[in-house]
């Protein structure tokens, strides 16, 4: 057939011109074990950002219909020296429904089902993704099911980390975000103890309510106290971080090791034993990440992304994890969602200056056949 | 008998007060397993100077004989908390001759013999050690002998980790420290390639002398062309670091990086899939390390001390590292010292201030006989 549909590109050329528009795409048939996706939802994720609009000047950008150019300022722009000059399709994730397979039976037994899929170019009206890698998702609907891969697994890969490295408790310096959410329900049902750091007080009336008993506001004049009373109360030497610059991992290993050394018989020049483990898993901020000489050696930083981990975890572990992302996609793995536009809506100024702030619980859906 | 002996003490007040002093010990008697060690030389390791001096106010302090009294600065002093009101022993290791021991076979066989040890507090005429721990030393002087731990068993160290983690090349980012030249040495003999790193064309000169084939001067202007060279020549994605703050390691991770994206057929917005890895062995530099959102996710950076790893080590391995150095003193493993002192001389002015600066290649000896 040749199937034709709208899909998104990012360009950034050597000289910081950063060009996203929304392109006519010639499709090709899925064979063998391919299926056809047509596309009905795809959230925004801070990991989607980087490549969509990155700390490119949205404000002195030239926006016309399903298209935007802007400057990306250095020292930004040297720093993406690796893509200049490539078109990039983006999008992570989404759902929608197969209307095309290849001939393989594992295709074929998806036609016409909805399924959440993983092409990292969702910003489409068709993708083309392999049948092992989608999720059929029953009566859910698209948009249910359209973040049902990278927050949800990423949440449980956090814990299944946790578990592989000895750990029954975890900090998250981000506690009321959609994932900081899902977090919470998964430790409360796990039995792992959580420390959730939040910048407001909703946001910790809001994970009390989902019943964290853990909660710091690292806008208190005390928060260095809360956090320390809440890692010895829960025993946290390890924790994630998607804010990634900043002083906000070093406050935490700070808390940490205060807590290891008030523990400690004997005063060590070098540090506790007790090792502190902390994942940068995110560039909220794209600042630099400051560590002070203040917690010994005992420490380890470390980027972590979810690929990576799902291909170092086995077949069983991480089919386990599909399946209860399944069983719980409205419930443990819920998403919200601010709005929802389309593929050209996206990229109005409007839209991208206000999904750009990544404000928490302020998720963009799109929707690319609206 | 209850001999009596000088030994230094380091005492930090609440109130940044540091007072370091000379004083008069009893010994007790060596018991079982134990050994006492007259000693005859111990260096002053970087390791040793965090509690001896610190951030200390060398310049304003006031000095008498055996005794300085200095004012730590703050944050030093706040950062310092854990040590407050303790008295504190100084030296990692030193060497001396056993004259007296416990009823132990093993502590007896060491009666006479002139041993290299770890007390951690070698800054005094009498040591207490476990006849297990000591390296009887031959022939060789106490001089010899008297580094014959922390340097020589960290740089085969950095040897033994980086083999347990699969690579078989290193940066280091002081190539031409006394540890630095050791481990020029070793990696020459094990075929591990080594990326030098200097800041001055003198020491690239006694690198090469050594015949380190990759040594990059971070004074060049075309610092990092030549750290990429040397990267992607040898496969160097695992290093080494004492210097702690600053940029050196962000560099390091940087220039990894863009040698493994180099060798990318495809781009990706998370950066290579090479995992990068930096140790930060020491704290020359008591500022903030910094690090940029420039290297993906797929980089670590850790604390890396010897005795945890020599605790994380099998005895096997110990045993052949000990061997190793016992049998290479002179070489391979050679110390040089810029001056003697004796633990009076170690607390004057002119002493402290020029050894606190940690110059490559100047460091002191303590005689405590002398």
């Amino acid at each position: 057939m040749a199937t034709t549909g709208k899909q998104l590109f990012t360009t950034l050329d050597a000289d910081g011109t950063l060009t996203v528009a929304i392109e006519d795409v010639t499709v090709p048939d899925p064979s063998g074990s391919q299926v056809l996706v047509k596309m009905e939802a795809a959230p925004i994720n801070p990991s989607d950002l980087a490549i969509l609009a990155g700390a490119a000047d949205l404000e002195n950008a030239s926006y016309s219909p399903g298209k935007f150019v802007a400057t990306v300022p250095e020292p930004y722009n040297s720093g993406s020296k690796a893509r200049h000059g490539l078109k990039l399709p983006a999008g992570n994730e989404g759902a929608g429904t197969v209307v095309a397979t290849g001939d393989d039976d594992a295709a074929k037994a998806l036609m016409g089902q909805r399924v959440a899929c993983v092409p990292g170019y969702a910003y489409s009206q068709y993708c083309i993704v392999d049948a092992s890698t989608c999720l059929p998702l029953g009566d859910h609907s698209a948009e249910e099911g359209a973040s049902a891969f990278v927050n949800p697994m990423t949440a449980l890969g956090f814990v299944e980390s946790a578990r592989r490295d000895g750990q029954d408790a975890i900090v998250h310096t981000v506690g009321a975000s959609n994932l900081g959410q899902m977090l919470t329900r998964i430790c409360k049902e796990d039995g792992i103890a959580l420390v959730n750091i939040v910048r407001k007080d909703s946001q910790a009336d809001l994970l009390a309510e989902l019943g964290s008993t853990h909660v710091v506001n690292s806008s208190d004049d005390d928060f260095m106290d809360q956090l320390r009373t809440a890692i010895d109360e829960t025993g946290a030497f390890y924790g994630f971080d998607p804010i990634g610059g900043g002083r906000m991992v070093d406050q935490v290993f700070q808390a940490m090791e205060q807590v290891a050394a008030s523990r400690m018989s004997e005063y060590s020049r070098y540090g506790s034993n007790e090792m502190k483990r902390m994942f940068i898993y995110g560039r909220l901020d794209t600042g630099m990440t400051m560590l002070s000489p203040s917690y010994g050696f005992g420490w380890s930083l470390s980027g972590w992304l979810l690929f990576p981990f799902l291909q170092s975890a086995d077949r069983e572990t991480v089919e386990r994890m599909r399946k209860r992302v399944l069983d719980n996609l409205t419930t443990t793995f819920a998403s919200h969602y601010k709005t929802r536009v389309t593929l050209d809506e996206m990229l109005t100024k409007d839209a991208i200056t206000d999904y750009r702030t990544m404000k928490t619980g302020e998720k963009y859906l799109v929707t690319p056949w609206s």
